[in-house]
């Protein structure tokens, strides 16, 4: 989804770690110019797209090699002082926060893409490389990287935080998609983690181990990515429906017949509401799925006509097709502007956002109880979903200058994590843990497989200075 | 592939950890007759399809269920024993023998399939339940499981190897299709490592850490698979070559032109020689492809007519089509029975068998110098490969009572690997390290990748009780 602002809070026990004069003075002599201390630098490296705040890193260190990281982790292990791994700073979850104190290493001058192998259908890339530059530096091969969260967030933190998006209910998510990884470790040393085959059992499984490890492992300089052929054909429909119920049901059809849809997004009234005061699109002021086929011309033909016939079973209106790519282009700009026209509806209000995802079979369990808390709450909200995943979230629009509404939204969040985590769902689906969830990972995987994870950190980061005070605390 | 024997051989250090009485005492004071030290039992689970051969572990637990592995885990680490799982024995590389001592843990009265979702596409299973088994009780539901390997083998022993097949070129491996498992640590703690959300960024990934881990970090005892909708068409062929190299080549093109093509098998001249003698098919003797293409009828027509395109530019001839069950089953008897037919075509002899995989621009390079040193070594050997994903199988044919002939088939393999590896290919593309590739491990990840594994694994089983001895030395 759309990276959203909101209210900010501190957080409850901050315990920063000193940060010596001495390894400030070893950062400088090594890195020069390319270490700052400056607080406007410092600063804009001590938020993200969170709600906390906490006193921003002692320095911030431009690495543009991977040796340059190694020298920054050596440094900082030596002293024994946190390290926090940064892109463009679009975490919902505050991951980039200095919670406990450190330097930032920021990755965005390391932005290439190192190798292009469209034979195999890999790419190479340093870790500042955006989604986006991706896409647009092998757009010349025919072929296209799908993952695509709401922000342009750098393929680093896109792997530090398994991220995914709308195309995820074809292609998967970074989980699925990272080949191999190179990482410098909590000591400063370098591994790779994989090769460019396919598959492989050569032992533990150290990249899915990387991905979505948040940072607290080691740092990610180089990832190795699958990349896909650009579709021979490409359609895109969206579809109003009576209720949420019927377009949520359509979907779950569509999905259990295997149909290969490679987006299905859902925008509730609330949110068409809000984009058409927004953009002046005139559309039906009801739920509306917007979808995606890829494949052949007559695989798409095939799929379209398929999910037609099923949404119109569930009471499916006002269906518009697009082939080119402007029309289709015109059909996402209800989605596309979706965060925006959400936080214009209530001037000056910031938003939070829930990211829950559940078996598709409990999509509407989920879904409609929650709406139904929500709506009887009288908190505004928008609300859009990868509902082919079972992943959807909330946006409540808060008024930042009442503790109250953070309250209420804060208690339907508490209710929505518990209801999905009672239909075999996760807390988190794409977003991560980061400091927001903690409470929420235990009671979903229970304390003894978080205590395996902290058991891990500790072994392999043994002076916890890797993004210390995330995802579980040590 | 199909499991072969081979040539038996010591491990060159073995040193059993010694088995104490009142250890013995203990588990047939706890499980009764479902704890044997038979020494037939105990032989029986003392080796498995490799080459390798050990002293038998010193006693059996027959667990059915996981609190009978929980009990017997912890009273192998209160003495600190070694503790191997067993299910049907198919190892290809010695992940089963009792190289440092213990006691096995025989998980195949652990065969429930305990729920079947089928709105969801997954199924929750006991370790000892078998691929064929699986989709014998799925059958009803429309439903299927895609994952292959040669032999019939448990759930959980593909879980623990990474194990795939001939369909992961379209539904991925074990890595792929494992959405979460419930696990006996080395402390006898059970913990579960997922949910049944499709996808979740939730904290560390321990689910693939445990997909591939060889039974060193614990015991799997529950294991939630992604299930697939039988394809509406499906459709198999057979095209014969005039060299490997012109059926190599269809195989990349299709695989880069996005064909989603569901298997694509070769079988060089060789085998076909052989399947010819043993099953009488008639075959032209050249390197043949065997494909089958999964969709709705339509796509299946396109994706083939694609394919015998592409085939017909590099020479492909002969193509038979086959679209009944009954006409598929005959066109696969030729891969089916292809390790068979290998035995058969020189008597007394056992096969070793490669599994490097590579990055599918690589394959021809790979494979075609690997076939000229086999050739012109004078062993004996078939060629079958699952090659949509880069991965093959060389089974050298080998007289047990000449060491000579292993020591020739040794080489060559070790020359394969070092191939693979120069490619940026794997040593294992589905076999697993095992005892026999430790050396092959360090070669591909780098010592420093071999290590972080060495922390992982002491850091969750400080006593190396789970599996020792295997993919790696500590």
């Amino acid at each position: 989804m759309n990276a959203p602002t909101s209210t900010p809070h501190l957080m409850p026990e901050i315990q920063p770690r000193e940060v010596p004069a001495a390894l400030l003075e070893a950062l400088k002599a090594r890195f020069g110019a390319n270490c700052s201390t400056a607080l406007a630098v410092r600063e804009q490296h001590g938020r993200d797209e969170s709600s906390f705040q906490a006193p921003p890193p002692a320095a911030v260190v431009f690495a543009e090699s991977t040796q340059d990281v190694a020298d920054a982790v050596k440094l900082a292990a030596q002293w024994e002082v946190p390290v926090i791994p940064f892109g463009v700073g679009s975490s919902l979850e505050g991951h980039l926060l200095a919670v406990q104190g450190g330097i930032s290493i920021d990755l965005m001058r390391m932005n290439k893409v190192l190798s292009i192998n469209a034979d195999d259908l890999t790419v190479t890339v340093q870790p500042g490389v955006t989604r986006k530059q991706l896409n647009e530096e092998i757009k010349s091969t025919g072929l296209f990287f799908p993952i695509d969260p709401g922000a342009d967030a750098t393929l680093g933190g896109m792997s530090a935080t398994r991220a995914s998006g709308t195309n995820a209910v074809r292609y998967g998510t970074m989980r699925e998609n990272v080949l191999a990884l190179e990482v410098v470790t909590a000591s400063g040393e370098l591994i790779r983690t994989g090769t460019r085959a396919k598959k492989s059992s050569a032992g533990y499984d150290l990249t899915r181990l990387f991905v979505g490890s948040e940072g607290t492992l080691g740092v990610i300089t180089e990832i190795t990515l699958r990349i896909y052929p650009l579709p021979e054909a490409i359609s895109a429909a969206i579809c109003s429906f009576p209720s949420i119920a019927a377009a949520v049901h359509t979907v779950i059809q569509t999905i259990q017949l295997g149909v290969p849809i490679a987006r299905v997004e859902l925008i509730d009234q609330n949110t068409v509401r809000m984009v058409n005061a927004y953009a002046k699109l005139g559309l039906r002021e009801e739920p509306m799925l917007l979808m995606e086929f890829h494949g052949s011309p007559s695989g798409v033909k095939e799929q379209a006509e398929t999910v037609q016939e099923i949404a119109s079973e569930h009471g499916g209106k006002a269906f518009e097709w697009a082939t080119t790519p402007e029309e289709r282009t015109r059909l996402w700009t209800a989605r596309h502007n979706a965060y925006f026209a959400a936080i214009q509806s209530r001037p000056g209000c910031r938003a939070i956002s829930t990211d829950t995802c559940v078996p598709i079979s409990r999509l509407a369990d989920c879904l409609l109880a929650s709406v139904a808390e929500a709506d009887a709450s009288g908190i505004p909200y928008f609300l859009v979903g990868h509902v082919g995943d079972g992943n959807f979230h909330f946006g409540y629009l808060l008024n930042p200058d009442d503790p109250k509404e953070r309250e209420v939204a804060e208690a339907l969040n508490h209710k929505l994590v518990a209801r999905a985590l009672s239909l075999e769902g996760t807390c988190t689906g794409e977003h991560g843990v980061g400091l927001h969830k903690m409470d929420f990972l235990v009671s979903e995987t229970g304390a003894g497989a978080v205590d395996m994870m902290r058991t891990i950190k500790r072994a392999l980061d043994p002076k916890n200075i890797m993004n210390p005070g995330k995802i579980f605390e040590l």
